[in-house]
């Protein structure tokens, strides 16, 4: 594959993607954003700003190095990247293995986000998936780096995929931008299941050795192939 | 263009937000409705009352005055316009700078409407498109222009383009059609969100600094162009 | 119209409505039902039982009379009415402006009247389409006419066009069934919006005379023609 | 009946009954499963692990023996079975009357097992259908028979055709796979509905012989034909 195609695979995954944020439910208007890195190369595509779902193609997605800078000249490049372009290039350059980043306010993962409160792993599916709690990253604002280094801060180092922003939303790693969309479904998911299993009463926990040995063979086996290292 | 021109333009974009609102979720049966500033003209385009959201086409939407009359002798003009027109047109008489209201009792924000309670600013995404909280206004019932006057009373000066009105639903407005109707998609999407937050514990605030900061910052360099000014 | 075209007339709108149960929400699998009463004939049109939605078409609906009897030799026959038509007919025989009936375990009003609670009258929405509470009727069970005479005895003399059947669902009646259809509808809308309204506190009271000056407005004056009275 | 069409009229009913699964909303991305036994045959059919519903079709689910294993050079058999297929084997080899078993993590019925708190039966058409309280079974991980057993002994000798597994899920057995199905909808339906009922206050009991009474006349009665005996 030439950098060309590859770029235009990514073009391609990136632009198909967001319609899973829609099925999902997991953004409004023009709200939530998907990118992926183009495989070894210093470039990643994302979605512009401001712009409806309704209106996405591979050819208004935007591609940028990893300052976050647009490539002149390419398709897109007449429009603005996300206005969370900083916080993705960000991710790119400080996490190599990294192929993909999303985020999005979905309902339920930026409740817990605007008490500051992890997720807690107490069902099974969520120990296959985060291998544990979904942690709270700090507050910060756009402008400068500082969401970019608290999404690192928090995600390095740990199993989750997932982190929630304090009073902001969630972001999400992969190894593609397929594996983030995914982490950004299933932590919508847990996030509910979860709430609405609290407000009648205290989950059971399950034990941090049944979350290993979960987490364990999902990573492994699960799936018609085995599961990217992240 | 022809006021003939901008009045079918206003139709068709009038016509086309009600999908938006089923889209979303924030009417069902004939509930709510949208209306349309002619630009330069003293006149608005609004919804027809009773009607339902599978029949509404540019032809049925109805062209009335700033008093809330309707044109005689243009498209629709054979049915009875929202029974909300009054509001509507006080809400353009009064606000030269409004190019769009909407009207609906979507769930969430009926629901802090229903209490009389303002949704408080704690999530980045509010800060960006609301500048604060989401005010309350009076307790007013159809029949002269309390409702209107209860609208502007509170919006004048406020940042927020949304008004929950006690005990009844919520108004936006906007520079057109368009940004109202997003208004009324975001103001139940964090209605929403804080909403859930809220039911296990207390949201973190927000210090109004870094508020100040996020509105400033959307208003101006969000998007593909920057926001109007209202 | 002949008889036969008004049972024509009557099983299309019977199948085409019961999409609008599915739309809104609020039924699963082969839950609920809609029936409607055959203009001046003792005879009304009701949804087979144990039949699924996309099966449902105007041949297969089946004709009754009063008492519940499906009348021989006319399309449908073959099947077995609704399990709920004994309630249906009761409401015919004996509420004579009733001219739809529908039945659901639409979530949020089941949800009341599992508690055995009748839904407040706190938005003015609810004010306007049933001049005050959904009351909550007896708890009864298929096999008499208990069902019957607990919506009857709930409903006659009651401005709210639902009732709540203790541990069941809900029923609803209109002047047609298109209006007992709307009725569902709003019934689940206002059981959801008051119930979330709940979760965080009390809704303020609205004062009767100003339930009574809604009630009154819509009835006579909303939509593109007066309200049937009920 | 060939043996051979007897796989195929199975293989095309499991892989269409996947989009009711999607259609009320019960599982995410690739989560959730369907199986379906062959009637008379030592066989069952059930979904491939790790891929999309939209890919899902009859030639792409998998054929196995009752311990589990995949029928080699079979359509299909050249990817790897759902990994919940040994849960599914044991139901199969142990209760010679269950046709089809339908696993999922749908939201309130997972929450409810995240407490290991059995759903009550506090509305009639739980009674109907599951004849009594929702109860949970034992907590228990992959990697060997520990999931079946815990299904087998919960639902052994019990009405209720659903089990909760502590801090996982729900499994649903039935006379064929859409048995199952249905089974898993009104899980659900009741989890969701008693659980919003109980976030206000206390669900008025049904008493025991009115539960026996509904349970009866539902599984001899209701639908157009007798419904199977589980």
């Amino acid at each position: 594959m030439t950098t060309d195609e590859k770029i235009q695979a990514v073009r391609e995954e990136v632009a198909a993607l967001h319609a899973e944020l829609v099925r999902y439910g997991l953004v409004v208007w023009t709200g939530g954003n998907i990118s992926g890195r183009v495989p070894g190369e210093d470039l990643f595509v994302i979605k512009p700003s401001g712009v409806t779902y309704d209106e996405l193609a591979p050819d208004n997605m935007i591609l940028c190095d990893l300052d976050g800078n647009v490539i002149p000249g390419t398709p897109g490049s007449d429009r603005s990247p996300s206005s969370d372009t900083a916080a993705h290039a960000y991710v790119y350059r400080n996490m190599s293995n990294v192929g993909g980043v999303v985020h999005t306010h979905s309902t339920y993962a930026t409740a817990w986000a605007a008490r500051g409160e992890a997720i807690p792993c107490v069902i099974t599916g969520m120990a296959d998936e985060f291998g544990g709690e979904i942690p709270v990253g700090p507050f910060a604002i756009i402008g400068d780096d500082s969401i970019g280094r608290g999404i690192v801060a928090t995600l390095e180092g740990h199993r989750s995929r997932a982190v929630l922003m304090q009073n902001h939303g969630v972001f999400t790693i992969g190894k593609d931008a397929r594996d983030a969309v995914k982490a950004a479904v299933m932590t919508e998911d847990v996030a509910r299941t979860i709430h609405i299993s609290r407000q009648l009463g205290e989950p059971i926990p399950i034990p941090q050795d049944r979350i290993d040995a979960l987490y364990d063979r999902y990573q492994n086996v699960y799936g018609q192939k085995p599961q990217g290292e992240l």
